[in-house]
C-alpha cells in the first residue's frame, strides 16, 4: 500500500479519498484527492480524468469549488487532484513567491540546481503518479486517461498531451497560460527551473508543441473576458489558436471566451460540466 | 442606493454580487452576496432565498462551495447569502469563540448586554435586509420567498419559517440544530444572548415552535450519518420530527439520513440540487 488514506469524503454519491504518499520524483510526502464515482469496482474499471490546479493551489481547491464530481460522478469517471509542487523541501526561496517555488511548480522537470532536487512535477504527474494509482486502485482503467487544469495546470494539461501522444485520450483547460515562453509567469518559471535557453523552454510550451502536433486533436479551452490575467497576457490563448492555424489543425481548438466571467473557481464550476462531457466524448 | 457594490461575479450564467450596506439593527457594515439568475428583471421579477450559513461561516462559504447557483441559474431564482453576525462592535469576547459572538448571531436577537447592542440577526435577516433589498432591487419578488440554511443557519430557517406564517413560502436544512434549548451550542448562545430564563429559549427553538405549527408544512431536512455534530447530538433532528409527530404535521417533514455525508460543504454541495427543487416547487 503506497497510499495512506486519510479521510473520506462522500461527494455526489461517490467518495472523494483524501491520500497522502511518498514520492521518489518530488522528494516528499505529497497529498491529493481521489474522487472514485459508484460506479467504480475492480470488475469495472473507470476512466479517470487528472486534474491540474492553477498557482498557489492544492488538490482541495478544485476538489472543493470545481463540482467536476457532479458530472463525474453521473459518467462514472474517476478524478485525480494532485498538489501542484514538491512541499517542504527546504530549498531557499522556496517559500517568497506566489508564481515560484511551493504552489508552483508548472508540471515540469527542473533541470537547474537547487529546484532540480524535487521540483519534477513532470515526472510525478505523468509516471510516478498514475504507476502508484494503478498499481494500487484497481478500479481505475488505465487505458482511459484524460487531462484537464486551470491556469498553470491548464498550461500543464495542454503541454502533457502534446507531449505525450496518445497517453491521455483527452484534454481541456480553464484559462491556461498557453504561451508561457511569451508570459511573466513562464518566463520567471522556465528561467528559474530550467536555465537561460529558450530553445529549451520551446519544449514545455503548448503554442510551440502544437505547431508539431500530428495525431486527432479536439481541445475544449475557456477564457473569461473579465479574467484578469488574461488582460494582462499571463495566458495567450489566441497565440496558441494562431500556431494551431499554422499547423492547420485549428478546427481541433474549440476555444470559447466566456462574457464577463474571471479567473476564478466560479468560472470553472460554470463551465465544468462541459468540461466533464468534452472528455466523456472520448473516454466513455 | 443602501447597498454598495465591491465585485461582480459571472456564475451559471447569472450575476453574484458582493454587496455592503450600513445596517442599523446590527450597527455596522453588513457583507453580502446576492445571487441574480439571468432571468430576473424589473419587469419579471423573480422569487427569492435567503440562505443562512452556520458557525464561523460568511456569506461566502456557501456561494463558493455550495453549488446552489447551479440550479437555481436553471430555475430562476435569486439567492441572498447574508453574514452571520455582526462585526467588529467591539464587545468584550466577541471574537473569543467559534460558537458565540462573531459568526455564531443565531438569528435570534440579543438581549441580554453587552450583545443586545448589535446581535439582532432575527431582526436583521427578517426584516432590515429584505425591506433594503426589495426597495433596491427591483428584481426581487418580494412575494416569494423562501428560506434555507445549514447548522446554525439550518436552526435559523426553520425558526425564522415557524416565527412568522405565511413570510416564507418554503423552508429547507441542511444538518440544522433542531432543537438548541436540549444541545450545546444552542445553550451557550441563548444563555450569553438571552439570559437564564428557559422558558424564552422555546421561543426560538424549532422542536419547541413545530409544536405549535397551524399551517401547511413542507419541510426537507439532509443530515449526514456521518456528521460528528450529529453525532455529538448538537443537532437532534429526532427531536423535531417526535415533535412533528406531536403535532399530527409529520407528514410535512421530509427528514432524510445521507449515508456516509459529514457537516461539510461536500455535503451541502450534493444535495443542493434537491433542496433548489424542493423550493421551486414553492416559489414558481
Amino acid at each position: 500500500m503506497s497510499f495512506k488514506t486519510i479521510g473520506t469524503q462522500a461527494s455526489f454519491g461517490g467518495k472523494l479519498l483524501k491520500l497522502t504518499h511518498e514520492a521518489s520524483t518530488t522528494k516528499c510526502t505529497m497529498a491529493l484527492n481521489l474522487f472514485l464515482p459508484s460506479q467504480a469496482s475492480a470488475s469495472k474499471k473507470v476512466p479517470v480524468l487528472f486534474y491540474l490546479s492553477g498557482l498557489t493551489c492544492t488538490g482541495d481547491n478544485c476538489a472543493e469549488k470545481g463540482f467536476a464530481q457532479h458530472k463525474a460522478s453521473e459518467k462514472g469517471i474517476a478524478i485525480v487532484y494532485p498538489d501542484t509542487s514538491p512541499r517542504g523541501l527546504k530549498i531557499e526561496g522556496e517559500d517568497e513567491s506566489y508564481d515560484f517555488g511551493s504552489g508552483a511548480g508548472f508540471y515540469i522537470d527542473a533541470t537547474k540546481d537547487p529546484w532540480s532536487k524535487g521540483y519534477k512535477m513532470y515526472s510525478y504527474i505523468t509516471e510516478e503518479l498514475p504507476k502508484a494509482l494503478f498499481s494500487e486502485f484497481k478500479e481505475l482503467d488505465e487505458s482511459r486517461v484524460g487531462i484537464f487544469g486551470h491556469s498553470m495546470g491548464g498550461h500543464g494539461a495542454l503541454t502533457l498531451f502534446l507531449k505525450n501522444p496518445g497517453k491521455y485520450k483527452s484534454v481541456s483547460a480553464f484559462a491556461p497560460i498557453a504561451n508561457p515562453s511569451q508570459c511573466p509567469w513562464g518566463e520567471k518559471a522556465f528561467k528559474g527551473y530550467i536555465g537561460d535557453d529558450k530553445q529549451e523552454w520551446k519544449k514545455h510550451d503548448a503554442t510551440e508543441l502544437v505547431k508539431g502536433w500530428k495525431g486527432p486533436l479536439d481541445v475544449l479551452i475557456d477564457v473569461g473576458t473579465n479574467d484578469n490575467f488574461y488582460k494582462q497576457k499571463q495566458l495567450l490563448p489566441e497565440n496558441f489558436i494562431e500556431a494551431a492555424k499554422g499547423a492547420a489543425i485549428d478546427k481541433g481548438v474549440n476555444l470559447r471566451f466566456q462574457e464577463g466571467h474571471d479567473h476564478s473557481y466560479y468560472t470553472i464550476a460554470t463551465f465544468m460540466d462541459d468540461h466533464i462531457e468534452h472528455h466523456a466524448k472520448h473516454l466513455l
